[in-house]
């Protein structure tokens, strides 16, 4: 193994904690240490061996970084830091507010080549994995449609809004795929879909003591905006069942192009993602394009990328010499 | 929109013909024309508008062409005339053989490199797309098994020698992929299989009159190399009913990739083709890399290339800018 490429973290939620993890699989990479906001004694890594050091660290040695893996939230914190750091940095970021990626995009592009650093937005899965599939497949079939379907995964604002019904003691929502939508898709009859007529959300919750079941499900159900345009389920369990079943993340999601060619062959194209660790799965997505970005810069490419911009090859640990031997 | 990329298609066959198709469903490119060894008032195009000229015309014009694909054969077509066009075109080819990929990428680059062309070698779905996601997987999810399944596809060699069998008068093979390597493999048990284990062949076979049924399908199934190790269906169908239900060219397959991240948390990535016509699909992705080979030519690119090499935006007909709003 040559050397090793240099990784930073900024920020240590459930994102950072997956590329801690996702770093330890991959051998040609090396975790220089986690730079948070919070006091650094008070994060546990994963590994009690994983320097932590405060963010303010990130403004006084950057020689140190390869590449800087940004695991802030995209409301908040990615909008500032990511310009703020690609004038220092070569970055990925998982930023994902997705009307906003084109000001996102030119406001880190105008940093980074100012400073001549390479910066790579928006990996992930959706935007990420689930964007290349949807323009690969356009390309391939451009006589077509192409749906996006989300799930079965845990929705954060979803399980907020469940949680702030009165009555409910705890809840977690999930947001599946319909049955109904995904054969019409597959059986290629192309129907137009939104987004509330390909998806059903399924609610688990803990009612306070004494609270009216009816009363709570109905609030739910008839929720505007979060859950009255679509086909909601609400199943009342315990608070055991609560922490014992629903404590994981699972998420995934994925792309179908059903095109026709020449004199009316259908032809069908499916990206799927299974995902048993949404945070986990976006932060190996990080991995591999900080891998990319580290190439890129080395072969002098400055300014903002994203996915489209990043030839397979470049996220793969192999030679090109390798992956035609052993993968075409 | 701008001018038009100029293609030209070299070998008139299934492929050819299903480039000729593909063109018309993309509006940023033009047919020059068709290019045939037979003598070109022989060649029937799809529309009665392509042009058709003398192969040998290729060596007198190559003005008039951005981009040649390439519709020989892998065996003895392409690898002579890969090297010999790219010393006047930049081309894509579909060449398949894998063992001889290294050799052949080595004898094109060489070839382009001197004259200052790009070249692509061995599009299509597999080696392709499929190649693709094999690399992906692996990049994503260091830690786990890629699995390639193939079907429900029609296989030209095997029915071959379903129709070289002593009593049969015509019949076809498909390989479809085995539902319990499948089931194994989706329940995340990462199995060991061979390329045995995980396909089933059926035959469709019309006898010859008088012809012993039971001895034809002893015959098939336990034919060495090709049916003797495998799970294999036989069913008998009249001339009729080959005619009608086993014209077309369907293929498909898909890759798997099951992982793990973490602390052990199951992540799944499966692509999946089920194409209704295997030439017309492969030609439409020669098609979406020769925009690709136009670009990197005038992006001062020379050399061979692979489809490793290719950034999914260079596919798209779309700008970056249109890609970053809408596709993200």
């Amino acid at each position: 193994m040559t050397t090793q490429i240099r990784i930073g973290i900024a920020g240590y939620g459930n994102l950072g904690r997956g590329v801690e993890a996702a770093l330890a699989q991959n051998s040609d990479m090396a975790l220089v240490g986690v730079f948070t906001r919070r006091a650094p004694e008070d994060v546990a890594t994963l590994s009690p061996e994983t320097p932590v050091f405060a963010y303010d660290a990130l403004s006084t040695d950057a020689a140190q970084i390869d590449v800087l893996i940004l695991c802030g939230g995209s409301k908040d914190d990615l909008p500032v830091q990511s310009p703020e750091l690609a004038a220092r940095f070569n970055i990925v970021d998982s930023f994902d507010t997705h009307a906003r990626i084109p000001e996102h995009f030119a406001a880190v592009d105008a940093s980074a080549r100012a400073a001549g650093t390479t910066a790579l937005i928006s990996a992930g899965w959706d935007p990420g994995m689930l964007s290349i599939n949807r323009i690969l497949g356009e390309a391939l079939l451009p006589e077509g449609d192409t749906y996006t379907f989300w799930g079965r995964g845990l929705s954060q604002g979803h399980s907020d809004a469940v949680r702030r019904v009165p009555g409910v003691a705890g809840g977690v929502q999930y947001t599946l795929p319909s049955e109904t939508a995904i054969a019409s898709v597959r059986a290629g009859e192309r129907p137009e879909l939104a987004t509330r007529d390909k998806h059903v959300r399924e609610c688990f919750v803990v009612l306070e003591e004494g609270a009216d079941a009816a009363a709570v499900r109905e609030a739910i159900v008839t929720m505007p905006n979060y859950f009255a345009d679509y086909d909601t389920s609400v199943t009342f369990i315990t608070a055991e069942e609560l922490a014992r079943d629903h404590g994981a993340m699972p998420h995934g999601g994925f792309v179908l192009r059903s095109g026709v060619t020449g004199q009316g062959n259908t032809q069908g194209v499916e990206y799927r993602l299974t995902l048993g660790s949404n945070p986990e799965f976006t932060a190996s997505v990080l991995v591999a394009y900080s891998r990319a970005v580290y190439r890129l810069h080395r072969g002098g490419q400055v300014g903002a990328v994203t996915v489209f911009d990043i030839a397979p090859g470049l996220l793969s640990p192999k030679t090109p010499e390798q992956l035609r031997a052993d993968d075409l």
